[in-house]
């Protein structure tokens, strides 16, 4: 049984103790965060978890193998170092760290210290997503062209970060989960109205070298409420709706043909038209998978599928599309 | 009754002809095209029009007041400029001409002629827009923030264009006609992958000096038919669903009120949840309103509310865009 | 070539004269209307086409292979009659007659003099029904459990016909046509609040010997316009929603499973949760799909899968409904 | 502070309890389960709330003022009986009861011992149905002309009950509250293909003297999820969608009219076509507001509008929907 200690009680708190409890690996032994409040309640939940307000408690204890950090972003950074520092498997949040030198920092001394680092991309565990990496992995979609994201909504206002840095790690976490190849640079366009002085409409464009392109579009004002990724290839598009209920996941078999191509002015092409198929997707609940993920990587020393590098990777778009943005989409290579 | 002439017959052409002969106003005159075939159809349905393959014929004939030119885009400057200096006033198909320079020369030309030069930007006479452009007038949205338009699908190629000069002039008038402030650059980004070596996908970004950001998405590889426009203000948001059958247009008043703000990183906003309204939108066919207006704008002298100018904007951002797209991102100020 | 005459150019009649003239097969060389004006406008297209008020002119006409009849259902029984008695094969628009006897007197009629006789049930030509079809045939469905099939909207009163006779002709030829076991009875009710004191909200059962039911539901007044028809069986299940534009046809992989069932009150059933799966569908226009078929039977002299067999059997499904809504339910048998 | 007991802590149960303990007038003391293995649940979550596996210690406590009865509805008559004979005021889960007369005996004694007697239809306090309700009482729909729901999707089947009675009381008790007009008689078909010996397909018509047409369809074997709900009037039209996020009611000021009536057969009618006007709802838990009123009721002595005569009145409509279901869709008075 792997020995871990929770720090953050807040919103996303009580979800990662009720499914790390559910592993049946792992079990939450200790919980840290600064509100008496919030421990108490903490401890009549689980009557079992020691509470702390001092996060070095955590650190010292060594019957803690692991902690998971559902602090505040800012914050990631430290914690997670002194806790690698200290021998501790880290599980941090989404998005992973304020800046990619610091999870580049984080990488390296969890690969010095011989430790698990993962990231907590949720979505990566969803039945939808999963589908769709198996898709991409069979090859279904033949060369992938580009990858559309649409995440807006009436949101919660971050205090201290533009939209990007709050909606679209969701996204960039799918990119990067299903691209291999890696983006050489971000152009990224916006406009704050309301409120903090950052973004809360936000428009990031990332280029490959194969000509893929991915984009991603989230706003925090839209009164409708949008979850949309199109995944468009050679061969089949996938259409990932996340509002659907049942059929989040469509595959089309619809697309253009080049039909013959004597010169760049003389391509004709053709319509293709197919098919569609929605597959059943497993309903397992995500943050179950995460937490069984984070357990298994522990105990077995494998890499995760969401490890410390795909949190870098996300973190490095995010922080090159919040420049680009500074300066009117000027392109900014990673 | 104001003569028209008809130049190009092919995919619009008809359409053309046929609105102008329902105005009661003006009416079909004469018909020059290429190809002999069409004008043998021409000639089948409406036995009383001139046919011609010669352009010159148009120009010379003084019983003809105007000149309807629905040919190639790279053709359009080259006949409207004859057909004013001829003293025919001129309706232009989308986009205007090929570069700003061309549109710029045209306006003049009109100008001094004191001809009516009006470009067939046939969305703007839709009931959808025609309501849109009476809730942005009476002010219901408070101050713009964003204008999102999205027009996607499997695509005819255009053999000489990218996909932003074939799918974004409709919207593009839509924003030129509902904003009255002059956008100061634009940022573009995009991909080509199959055919004629121009972009297949592509994102738009303007910018205006009052905060206010409109961004476009086009794509002529998507299995999946979307035609949405959000326009947001700070008190209600329009949703412009052209697929949607009898609600096209939907108002919410939901959005995000700033609460109180001490400072920068104080800012507290609060949801505001309200009703959503569909409106009655006027059925009558676009393109026979367009051809009124036409008829109605030579006869009075009044600008149109598509005039040269607007065609000139809107071939402006189009140009911008497609260096932006070139220098990956770039801002271009307009 | 098979020449036809068309009895009736009002609503319908021109559909019917366009598509069998691109047959290629047969062509149109009479039109017969009670309005001068109609045949003027027949004149004016079809410049070859004779024109009449006389039905009887078709009749003697020797010319005349056959005789497609668009006029009011009241008058259908007659006109057939007639030109099956002058040695006409017949097309008749739907419903094919006014009563079963005039319906069962047709089909004699028909058969004695060994000519075809056709019913223009349009959606039975469709890609959607047509595929449909073929997924029942294959007994992809398993054992057919239910059809349930809505067709709501504003609809144009019909003078002397209820909501029934009108919309479901339509819906109950696609049950005609998909379940090949006969119907024994059938339980309508309805209402009628508006215009003619003909019901223009009505429900319609329809019982089968083997558990299967078939329930229609038509209704004039809704501002919503639904179109779906939902077909379930023992295995799957196909859902059919006319006001998709690209995927009309869903079929379900899902259903209800009986697990044990160790006496009537102990049965235990689990759900099947699969994939959807949309086909792409044959675009086609059916009314060109049935015209090619009229002609396709005449020169054969083989039935047709819209015979008068499956007209009568419309009627007496029509008839019987009507009798059942005006008692308030009692099942009539068939 | 109002003292209630809960019998039956199945699916149910819990959520009653936990509303009730929300409302701040009444709290939970005691629960009763056969279970050994539920009480344990609700003392580890409730530790002041007493448990037991006898009803009666619920009936001998004087302390507690109503019992909210959440068991099996065959049980739910000899359990309300004795509360309300022991002078607990009572609270049923939905339906009320297997049957009119027991209904009707539990209304006489509650009315005898001047105590609260409630149905929990819950939909009826939902933010949806309290809008339409508003709708309704202000007279916008104009004159009811019908009421259409379907109700349909994979369910759980129930051993002992058809799918009407498990399915239809939600609608019928919207019915009930939305329409003062007393109903007349009820038709019912249905048909069974799975399991239980009970029909897992039905469809009930309602009949009114006003001409008001009523009609459910309940289908447990549908792959796909419905539920919606039309009310038409002469003059305004609701159309309730439960499966939408944001808008599930929908007001259309669409519809007919009656242009001139110079006879029967004269009628003519024109369409109305108008806005359609989405309101905010509010979003408070429907069972909250339930357990409120319950408690509310208790305290004034007022009548709920939900109370034993609601209740009866959605039993008599599914009795005689079951008996007319037997007989094949013949009219049952009520």
């Amino acid at each position: 049984m792997i020995n871990v200690a929770v720090a953050g009680y807040g919103y996303w708190g009580p979800n990662l103790v009720r499914n790390i409890q559910d592993t049946g690996e792992a079990c939450v032994v200790a919980c840290c965060d600064a509100s008496q409040d919030r421990l108490k309640q903490v401890s009549a939940k689980y009557p079992s978890v020691t509470t702390t307000t001092r996060y070095e408690d955590l650190l010292k204890n060594p019957a803690i193998d692991a902690i998971a950090i559902a602090t505040p972003v800012a914050t990631h950074y430290q914690f997670a170092r002194k806790a690698l520092e200290n021998g501790k498997h880290v599980l941090l949040e989404k998005p992973a760290t304020s800046s990619t030198a610091e999870a580049e920092k984080l990488v390296d001394l969890a690969e010095k210290h011989k430790l698990t680092f993962m990231v907590d991309h949720t979505f990566i565990y969803t039945g939808a997503v999963r589908k769709m990496k198996e898709v991409v992995e069979q090859g279904d979609l033949g060369e992938l062209y580009y990858l559309d994201s649409v995440r807006i909504n009436l949101g919660l206002f971050q205090r201290d970060v533009n939209v990007l840095w709050d909606l679209a790690p969701h996204d960039i976490a799918i990119l990067e989960h299903l691209v291999k190849e890696k983006p050489v640079s971000v152009c990224a366009t916006g406009a704050c109205h309301v409120g903090n002085g950052h973004e809360n409409v936000a428009y990031l464009t990332v280029y490959y070298d194969s000509g893929l392109i991915a984009h991603f579009h989230n706003n925090w004002l839209s009164p409708v409420k949008v979850r949309t990724m199109l995944v468009g290839g050679s061969k089949k598009t996938i259409h990932y709706d996340d509002m659907e209920v049942s059929e989040k996941i469509k595959i089309y078999d619809r697309g253009v043909d080049i039909v013959s191509s004597e010169g760049v002015h003389e391509a004709r092409v053709s319509y293709r038209l197919g098919d569609m198929w929605a597959p059943r997707l497993d309903p397992t609940e995500a943050l179950r998978l995460m937490a069984a993920e984070f357990a298994d990587c522990i105990r077995t020393g494998r890499r995760s599928i969401t490890d410390g590098i795909s949190g870098l990777n996300v973190v490095r778009i995010l922080e090159a599309s919040e420049m680009s943005i500074k300066h009117r989409g000027k392109e900014i290579r990673l």
